[in-house]
């Protein structure tokens, strides 16, 4: 039994005049904050903020890298050279790392976002070029990413820290990947039932799939999502449910 | 009589398939590299490589921030609000600074580009806004500038080093200012007359102004542009000049 | 007496993934619709929305044009050049008047955007780049304007339709110009207030000025913001006065 | 035999500062201007300077729209929505078509840029986004393309007039295809030959394959390229050689 999960949010995605999420309420609610780089989302004064108020609310920053894609806020996949891929990484670490520095923390971990976060489940070219970045920056800095993506596999292969991480608002299928958006049973929106099922995954090691069998899932840190209109009470909720049975809400890296 | 100077130019301009300057051969030549951020200028695989060759030509890397504007080459002003200044100038530095240490080196200065360059001359607040994004980020970095700026008087006043620079190329007035671009004896086009005016500056601390009087002017690096079609001959010959001279060339921080 | 008024909004100002206004609430209460153009906001399924949603409300629409701006909201002021912002003008023109057209309408008159509207009140070089774009587009499009602005000023002098707007949230000083936003009784924000003031200025010819004083304010054309909180419910109640008042909302050109 | 050819070319690829291909010398030796759009290349003074360019030249013009990718210059494959990518196109053929206008001419046909050309060879979905786009805005308008691709397909299918290109300094394969660009055969550097070649291809229906096999290619319109080293060259020497031939030298459509 595991009695001890982080809690990581998608933060920093708002964009000059325009807001995104609400990030005060979930800098208390959340472990890890993946804050935007700029590249989807994210325009310095919103990241100077964020990365701020996640400094003094205790909370580990990590990179939420992405492809150059505000229009479309890194959700469409783009067929980038790995090298171009790695260049842009650096980048965005780089830029928020500066951000975080002057906000009195630093860049502690690396989580692609959107398309690229989807790519690099099974585009080893793309994978590989995230940890070369990573790798490059700072060998140090774990890589957050799908169990059984190829991203966590290069990083293992890198000398990198692969963490695996659980999604408590998505179903999953008997062979433990996640149902597509599109098919049913995709998302979960009762906040109570993802909570219950986020504490018997830590405290059995299994989530029950869509076709009603358990499948055995492991992961260091749950990601509850930050820009749904239910977002602050379903993570909430996932709090106060971690909370009761005894499981310790803390990152997975400091 | 000063036996020493630092040679800096503009590099990293290029743009994606754009190419801009010839980096190459400005590496053997200057002992500081100013190089572009993103914002102007310098996407991330053009400043990894500019990186990279100045770490290996033994330059010193120091961050050409700027006003975000890639179509006008950051050369228009822009009334950006001071704390909005400061958060793009961090968030530049840091990038860079992130590729400059993936390419073993690190950001050793600032230097504002362009119509930012300008603006700091004379716009208090938007000075003070690079003074402190640089203070914030790591003060014991130099900010680069106009001798009489506002820009080194506010660097001065954060207990920054500020370092006075001179213009190789440009025509100054009887009172230590540059001439206007639009105006007659804006431009020295002739390189030997231009490196001959670097060395009298260097050895008898003044140069002869438009008018025909000389003029004080001291500095402790020497702008030599980089994207002009005679932009590596003039470099050339300043460097020939200063070596028969007995004037050594080497950068202002390391 | 001026018995008839057009009601005009900022539409289309959303991109991508940021949503900004109630445009579907907007379009059945106001007869002008000034549609972002990609610059400062509005990518182009955002404008097509909103141009289709226009054309289907039987609105009349015109291009906000604006500075190349995302980051600030088309909200800061940039040195550019008169002939770069006439061609940036004309292709804002160009790609509004494209999809108007695809959607059944067309563009039928300009009104420049936050820094630029308020630039063009007094920088005569840019209030011409302006004028020079829409002359060159399209000699029969109407700018929307400032009473006594360089705008509109240049656009008389150039043969354009000028029209003057008022605004229906901003306070007037006693020679008839805006309260600066800085200053007290610069927003108004009772609606019923604003509401009985446009009326009054319609019955009257006069407003209420912030001394106490009445000052004559002539408009063919009032604008209600979109993009502000209580924007609808004012706008809403703007047209009720109207209506109980016997005047009649309409379009100043279709 | 074909007496008659359009010669096409890609021209406006500057970006603010940066310049890129000899525009003024290829106007003088094509027949058809593929202007881009701002989307990949192209800001708007240099669009407007490239179509008053095409104009006074007496080219045809047409919009090379791309995808938004100016980093990487449209050459990078995007999975954009197809909805979205009609929406794009949209907006950047009437931004150069607004361009066109105050030029005294009008967007003729439309030719996608790089990467979105290679996808619409077989992206069905991505072809038809195009093709809804250009029919949408006018149906008049004819599209360019490569012959056997998804994109002239979908051309005919909606009632538009498909138009097939061919490569002249492109490698062809025994059925017709390009041979890919990393193959041995891809780009013939001889202009000699390429010229030979062309006018073969009009005279007698056939080119010779890489195999050595003649393979039967129909298009009336010749693309040369813009942006390469001895590209006015080559252009040069095809014109040259089709003259040669008696063939006339002449847009598809005006």
């Amino acid at each position: 039994m595991n009695t001890r999960i982080d809690l990581n949010a998608d933060l920093g995605e708002s964009f000059g005049q325009w807001v995104l999420g609400d990030d005060d309420a979930m800098l208390g609610l959340v472990s890890s904050a993946n804050v935007a780089c700029g590249f989807h989302a994210g325009d310095p004064s919103t990241l100077r903020t964020t990365t701020a108020g996640a400094a003094g609310a205790g909370l580990t920053v990590g990179a939420q890298v992405s492809y150059p894609d505000l229009r479309g806020f890194g959700r469409r996949f783009l067929d980038i050279e790995p090298a171009a891929l790695t260049d842009d990484v650096i980048y965005q670490i780089g830029a928020l790392d500066g951000l975080c520095r002057v906000a009195g923390t630093r860049v502690r971990y690396v989580k692609p976002h959107g398309a690229l976060y989807n790519a690099t489940r099974t585009h080893t070219a793309q994978a590989r070029a995230v940890v070369d970045a990573v790798r490059a920056y700072d060998p140090a800095l774990p890589v957050l990413g799908l169990p059984g993506s190829e991203l966590l596999a290069e990083a293992e292969k890198a000398g990198l820290r692969p963490v695996a991480e659980f999604f408590v608002d998505r179903g999953y299928t008997a062979d433990g990947a996640l149902v597509p958006r599109r098919e049913p049973g995709a998302l979960l929106d009762d906040a109570g039932a993802a909570a219950d099922r986020l504490v018997r995954m830590l405290t059995d090691g299994v989530v029950r799939a869509v076709d009603g069998t358990d499948v055995a899932v492991r992961a260091e840190s749950a990601c509850v999502h930050g820009d749904s209109p239910g977002a602050v009470a379903m993570a909430q909720r996932v709090r106060d449910a971690l909370t009761g049975a005894g499981i310790t809400i803390g990152a997975f890296v400091r």
